[in-house]
């Protein structure tokens, strides 16, 4: 599904849970491709903002981050974009940076240069069965349907695909999270689109799991780290994933954003990137391995003045204000109807599914029994070609599975086309579920 | 002209001298919007090589660069990507990633994400007439045409509106440059996208000027340091600018790419980096200044030990081939003939002519003379809107503005369309015209 | 008591809980100013070790560490010296390279030149009477005294005076504290001098207090920090402190040291520093503030390779024995019998005494009571001229201030000449006791 | 000579160059042990000033700078020290800490402790036959004799026995540099020790050689670049020194200050000193290699605006007069009557003289002619053990060692005792003369 073939359609819809809040001078958007999925999220400032970074993950891909060590003690930033897609999806930023200037925003004049910076996680590999991914038409669109006060919590935006825990080889969805402090007039925001290694943890020790299963025994992170050293191979793989059949690739990367509108000097706004971004180990463990990519943005709108709230505390109030962001990101998996076909309606089952190219599944019916074969030359959910996968079909046509709670591949459906006959496979019904058509010439 | 609106077509085609050279590993490309003029240049490795960066301008503008800080002793870099367009330009970088991926070359894996570093040079503002800016297409076309030993020089690809001088008032086209040197085994090559505040000086102290008119008595940098402090305005605008017209803005930057096929660890390529940067201190004067966003990348393609070469030499040396590439950079200014109307075609002129929103000139003919008024909101080349200039119109067509050598509007010439009306006037002939369109109801 | 003045003798004896454990290639050693109280840590390689160094604190006072950012994957580091003192303590690393040096492990030879890094703790203002800190001579006599597998806990070398909490105006006395685990041959040890603006925080959210005395309803991090916004005056001094009688100065620091002996790249050891500094992010609350300066050294002795243990597990294990490190720091405040005067020993009191140039407190008795009252220049930990406290003087001659279990001066005794008059007073009994000497001319 | 056994006397007298200037608030000493020779350089700001580091040398060795880094825009730092003796040197900066604090300047409040910054050079190794380095003492005492306005030129100071040109196999001693310019109110002060590897240039290419005996037909840097690469051994010496007898080991530094009155924002003194140490590629060449540990200080006294120098020019303006700093290094070699022994006093020469542990030269006296052979462990001036060398005594008890103009001991001279016996030699005489004593026990 390479960009050139196919152009998807940005959606700048959501549904699910939302923060919302007041912060005028921020305003925030989101937009995604169904099809990867995977998305971007804006945060434009209009009237500019001054920002520094604090870049603490070994494989981070951040795009005009430069400027931002500078040491200027000026509004010059217009928005931060953060994206899925690893490298590709610096695009998105791009994006962004063009349809500032194409709306009449900024221009050419060196005063007036659209400053975007941004940076990105990585949501491929054997999470998803395509390599779609954030380009510049998806920033300008997420850039072009931002407001103010609200940000959508969970399996939205960059956090679209966005999981956590693969560094214990318990990959959870996560998402998104966000979170808003105001202490008289001093206002304190917290974004994060958290995709980390290692998992989010509560105030309690407790995994943030948003009621997705865990293996036996585990409910804290405490119970995991007492399981060190992991058994793994070359690349880090667990390899006593029993809870999973396949490898889980720890490729991952948390992009946080604190923002403010007290106004701070350069040092300060640098100060309270690296004070919330080490608060965060709290929060998440283990953070900042080589395997991550984390990047904080500290923002200050540069409004106001506030000597209600020294400014001692603002780094540390910003690091609850973070955690609390952090705890939000979960969303219950929703498998919502979607016209799937009943078992009744699809009574022969016999044909291969391409997600996208080298990705291909093999399904085979017998009686009310699935056999799901990798056929593809690259892997399924980390599941190696040549794996095969026996799954129940039910008399609503969705079928399971069977395995661990955390198998990769946990269902799925079948649609028809016009003329009553199999189109495409849905597997991992829901907010992340992937589409592979089924090709025509199996005669 | 924005993006949503018009879609110009990248050239990849180049006339003009060349640099040849052999080193295997390395394909470079080009690709060029001329409506801008604006472009992009790509260093690609196929096989990836190992890199370092080193920012040392007080404006950067870069694009994935953290990665390449990691210290990381393994070949992870794809290719490197020059444009100009500011911020803007930023996203051929990504186009060039899309497009490894679409192609083959890189894949969604995480051992195989499509790396590419990039950085970029200002070439909007005052020096030309529209904001038109390299993007993912752009960057795609260099990559998809890039190929081994051939580096173009002077006004090509991400160098073909660059200009030096600027700090002094005294802005001069330059381009890029390149040159090669082998020695036993060692290969070294520099690259550089010439685009600095400050002048580019030869090894005797002279301005590389390439033929391009200087001020009176202004021959060498002793003579243009000897004149500080120069009277300047709060951006920095040189007030005694006897030879130009208008404000000339201090607003630029020099990308320079140094690469070697020397087996070379982290630490040692980032000395190179630093080396080499420090050294250009001699070529261009004043360098890294708080107006240019300078970045070196430092790059080994990894693939020999050559003890005839003591490691101690290459940053040295490679300080030596990188100001032989400095020096490359001037291209006499070209007038071709374009199939302009003659005197006797465009009896009457009286016309408005917009180059790009707001960027308008009024041009009127009395007898052998032409005025020129700025019409439009923005200025052109630094002229103020309602600043006139007086023009002589030769027989061929050709009008030929009066003041110093130096002056930001020099020449141009119409263009008829097949009604036999003029359509368009072209200024400043040769490689970096600007074309503003008649507008048809000036009733 | 300026250095001039006065030569202590560096005190390198030490009681009270150790850690021990086996780690060949490292050498421990502490010494101590008892009059300060103030000290020195040292970590000795004799083979060398690479490291690499993560600064994260807002005010750091660091010697020579640029070195190691270089990327230099080679064995280096000679010795890290942590010492307090502030910037006037870093002198003590100086005198380790020197010793180092004269002892004939180092030469002048540039292959051979003595590397010592090293960091400080704040550890003076208002929390001891004087301002004597580390120099050379104590450096060099805590390498002389070093030696295996020993590390002293508590309040011993550069923890000697170290605090935590006044953040919250709660200081408590830490110390410096370690751990070690030893996975298959993979040998990991943490050790840090903890002297945070925040509170340590064991793995269930209490405060590692060692049995101080807290302000009531106060026994968890929660507890504290959800008191915020604090009032605060200019300098950061929490004003609301009814636990305290005086101002308690914000201006702390934790230096900590992950040692291990596996073989790693110099992009791994600093990245090991990274996540492990990170990591501290959970145990002490808040950390990396703009009133720490924080510093973490990563040393690799670079002596095994051991594939039971994966390297991606080094930063998680380590970051574990680093928390288990800071919570071995806190010593219960001993008072031993020192040969104080008893009460009947000492019938009048009625004197000035002495801590240091401009410390001074004019103590008079009137029965069993005593009157303290500040009478120098300087404030008396953080209590300003003329400001008087009440005592009760009991029968051994300890007389106990008044007030809440957090105030600063707690208690104290008097010392007898050869002559049977009173000749010191020493004040808060201990480990961190202060020593005033009565002016004889108060006739 | 170790530092236990030997305590010298800092000596802070000196003659030759002074640069005179007018400077409020800037103080500047000097004190240097004849015996190594060795030195340090302190800059005192009494009122405090601003300012930024940019380290570029790939073995720096730096002492409180990470401060610097931290991006306040504050007045913090108290003085720069600069001296000789590697990392042993640093010594001298804690020593000029403790002063500050024991002469009354600072204390130990958090407010006011005192802050000083410094870096060091190599001066040890083959170029001299002790390892006598700078201390706490010596920093002191350069501290306690500074003055405003006078900078001593040439070998004084941190400079004392600083040399540059190893890169090239060609040491010429050098010294320490100073230059100022006053336009308007705006001052600026341009301050470097000058221990590069590569040579120091003039504005026409030549090489500043101050009289020194250059190679035959080498006078220009081009000389030298043309005859790169250069053959190496593995520590990276030149091996085809025909102009110099023994191995010259190329470890070095140059440690600068730029220093001016104009209030300036911290990024524009953290620009300032990116610009100036860039400016120095010019001056020094190569620089900035991984053999040399260049520091560049920049620092505001933050006093006067001044709008008849634009901001822009300060850079430039302040690279100029670094330029000119550097050209005032060289200082002709003295050699002053001494009371050597002549001729006719010495009639019979057969010892072993030490220079320091190991460093031995055993010298015979065969009618006008000597032996001087290397009998000791160490080398010396890179010549090794059992290396033979001839000379020709003189009438006036001069000795003139045969060989090139470079090599690296040229002469030398016999001082008596009391007895009438001979006592010490003395190599190299002037400046940079080494003194040897002769072993009693030579029966």
């Amino acid at each position: 599904m390479t960009t050139t073939e196919f152009k998807p359609t940005p959606d700048t819809s959501f549904h699910g849970p939302v923060l919302s809040f007041e912060f005028p001078g921020m305003r925030i958007g989101v937009a995604e491709y169904a099809e990867g999925p995977t998305g971007t999220t804006v945060l434009h400032f209009p009237e500019r903002a001054k920002a520094a970074v604090d870049v603490r993950g070994g494989f981070p891909g951040t795009f005009n981050v430069d400027m931002l060590r500078m040491g200027y003690d000026t509004r010059v930033l217009d928005a931060v974009v953060i994206s899925g897609g690893s490298i590709y999806g610096l695009e998105a930023a791009s994006g962004v940076a063009h349809a500032l200037k194409d709306d009449g925003y900024r221009s050419g004049d060196i005063t007036n240069v659209g400053f975007v910076s941004g940076a990105i996680i990585f949501d491929l590999g054997d999470r998803r069965l395509n390599e779609l991914c954030p380009d510049a038409a998806l920033g300008a669109a997420a850039l072009r349907n931002a407001k103010e006060g609200h940000f959508p919590l969970g399996a939205h935006g960059a956090g679209r695909m966005s999981v956590h825990g693969m560094y214990f080889g318990t990959p959870l969805h996560s998402g998104q999270g966000g979170a808003f402090r105001q202490i008289g007039q001093t206002k304190i925001a917290a974004f994060a689109v958290v995709n980390p290694v290692g998992l989010v943890v509560d105030r309690k020790g407790g995994i943030a799991n948003g009621g997705q299963a865990l293996p036996d025994g585990i409910s804290t992170i405490a119970d995991l780290l007492s399981g060190m050293p992991y058994e793994r191979d070359d690349l880090g793989f667990v390899k006593s994933q029993t809870w999973s059949g396949g490898r889980v690739n720890p490729s991952n990367t948390t992009i946080s954003v604190v923002v403010t509108n007290r106004k701070l000097s350069y040092a300060s706004i640098q100060r309270l990137a690296i004070q919330v971004q080490t608060s965060m180990g709290r929060a998440i463990q283990p953070l900042a391995t080589g395997w991550d990519g984390d990047v904080l943005f500290a923002v200050s709108t540069d409004e106001v003045d506030d000597p209600s709230v020294h400014e001692m505390e603002i780094g540390t109030i910003a690091s609850e204000v973070m955690w609390d962001a952090l705890l939000t990101i979960n969303e219950p998996r929703v498998v919502e109807p979607l016209g799937h076909a009943t078992a009744s309606q699809v009574e022969k089952i016999d044909g291969r599914f391409i997600f996208d190219k080298g990705f291909e599944l093999t399904i085979r019916r017998n009686s009310e029994r699935l056999t799901l074969e990798v056929t593809g030359e690259r892997a399924i959910f980390g599941l190696p070609s040549g794996h095969k996968l026996e799954a129940r079909l039910e008399p609503n046509g969705r079928f399971i599975v069977e395995g661990s709670p955390m198998r990769p591949l946990r269902d799925g459906a079948f649609v028809l086309g016009d003329n009553g006959e199999i189109e495409h496979v849905v597997v991992n019904l829901g907010a992340w579920q992937q589409t592979g058509i089924q090709q025509k010439t199996t005669g």
